[in-house]
């Protein structure tokens, strides 16, 4: 499994995978989950993925030979919206994953993929669009303006508390590694290390950060949250004394 | 669906459910799902059921008329372990599954369901299980004394703080409540009236009461606790210089 996540703020967007892949609990292993892409000067995409790790990588292949070679066809580099990108990129995980859909279901296994798919293109709005396994997409609400592929539940409240507070882009990035780290402690299919990008609207350039597992950064997030956390147990108000009367 | 949980702790247990059901969006009811079953003065009993509404009301109103039928047969009241209850349980619920079995497949739906037993008999470890549709059971571990069933997802962090915070049953009951709001928060199919039961070990008695979605107990609850979460947002360390240097 997976957890990659993306929040839409006033300030810009918020990026964040893990990179735990495993087919069977006995083959574990570390792969990018996010990547970014400048296909040309004027735009940038981050690209989050869950599910086939073989469809995202011939997926990311596709999209690189699209870019490379010349021709009348579409690519990241011409496309003029970022929901014909998120078009784009779903007809080639579908395609990608149709082509081996025979072989696979033969086997037992599922060779679909979603993708969140962020960016900006400049002069148009920044954006997070989460795409599915058939290619169509849709577009992070206003109301609750994140995005969640793989393993979501776990790490949903932290988001939507940050939504709540209106936080800034910094505290975001926080509040998603928190969410990150609730998810991992939770479910050993997800783990770090972590990839945290964050954009800047209208910046067309991306702050990315790869995050240990020994960061002494995380350990710090983490006792500090448990500190609250803790904190805010004790002084949660009591159960009311008809059920607390033998037990207060 | 449904979010059922069960709490052991040194002092007793803690068990709480939710009320709501559903079939189809448009068809939302509420339901009792955690029942206290006192079936002799030296034992009681506590059952959470998650799954087929229908299963669960047959298995209850055969436990019913195990109890009060005379007769060579096996009853909440006849066995002398809490396993025992668990497999008397379990098989109950295969059978009744498995007796409208055929007929719910002919309509795509499901009639298998998943209880957590708990309680004492006197004299024994007060303890909680959770019974399987297929009829076996397993306990909570001394690692992770706690047992969920339905959406078990959103509110599993919580519980795992309460048991690394070694709290009182007090606050686990407290702690339990936080789990479901974030739960019932997050996934509409789970929703209050809140059931609390908490049950103090030896006494062979249980504190019951429902909790109602406008109790200004919750409405505080969740007061304190979302001020304490944005409290250790605004406290958490900075994200490395790396990352932050265009978003500070």
């Amino acid at each position: 499994m997976t957890y990659c996540l993306a929040l839409r703020l006033d300030e810009g967007l918020v990026f964040l995978a893990d990179t735990r892949t495993n087919a069977g609990v006995d083959n574990i292993s570390t792969f990018r989950k996010l990547h970014v892409l400048r296909p040309s000067p004027d735009r940038v995409f981050v690209l989050e993925s869950a599910g086939s790790l073989a469809t995202t990588h011939e997926v990311l292949d596709r999209i690189e030979r699209d870019l490379s070679q010349p021709g009348d066809h579409d690519s990241l580099a011409t496309v003029n919206h970022l929901f014909e990108a998120a078009l784009y990129l779903g007809r080639l995980s579908n395609e990608v994953a149709g082509e081996h859909q025979e072989a696979l279901a033969a086997a037992g296994a599922d060779g679909t993929a979603t993708f969140i798919l962020g960016g900006q293109i400049a002069g148009q709005r920044p954006d997070i669009l989460l795409v599915y396994p058939e290619g169509n997409y849709i577009r992070a609400s206003d109301e609750r303006p994140f995005l969640q592929i793989g393993e979501s539940k776990y790490g949903k409240f932290m988001l939507e508390l940050a939504v709540e507070a209106h936080v800034e882009l910094e505290a975001a990035a926080k509040i998603a590694l928190t969410s990150m780290m609730m998810t991992a402690r939770a479910n050993l299919s997800v783990g770090p290390p972590y990839d945290l990008a964050v954009y800047l609207n209208g910046s067309l350039a991306l702050d990315e950060v790869r995050i240990a597992s020994d960061s002494p950064f995380l350990g710090e997030l983490d006792e500090v949250w448990t500190r609250h956390l803790f904190d805010a147990i004790s002084d949660l108000p009591g159960v009311p004394p008809d059920v607390g009367a033998s037990v207060g």
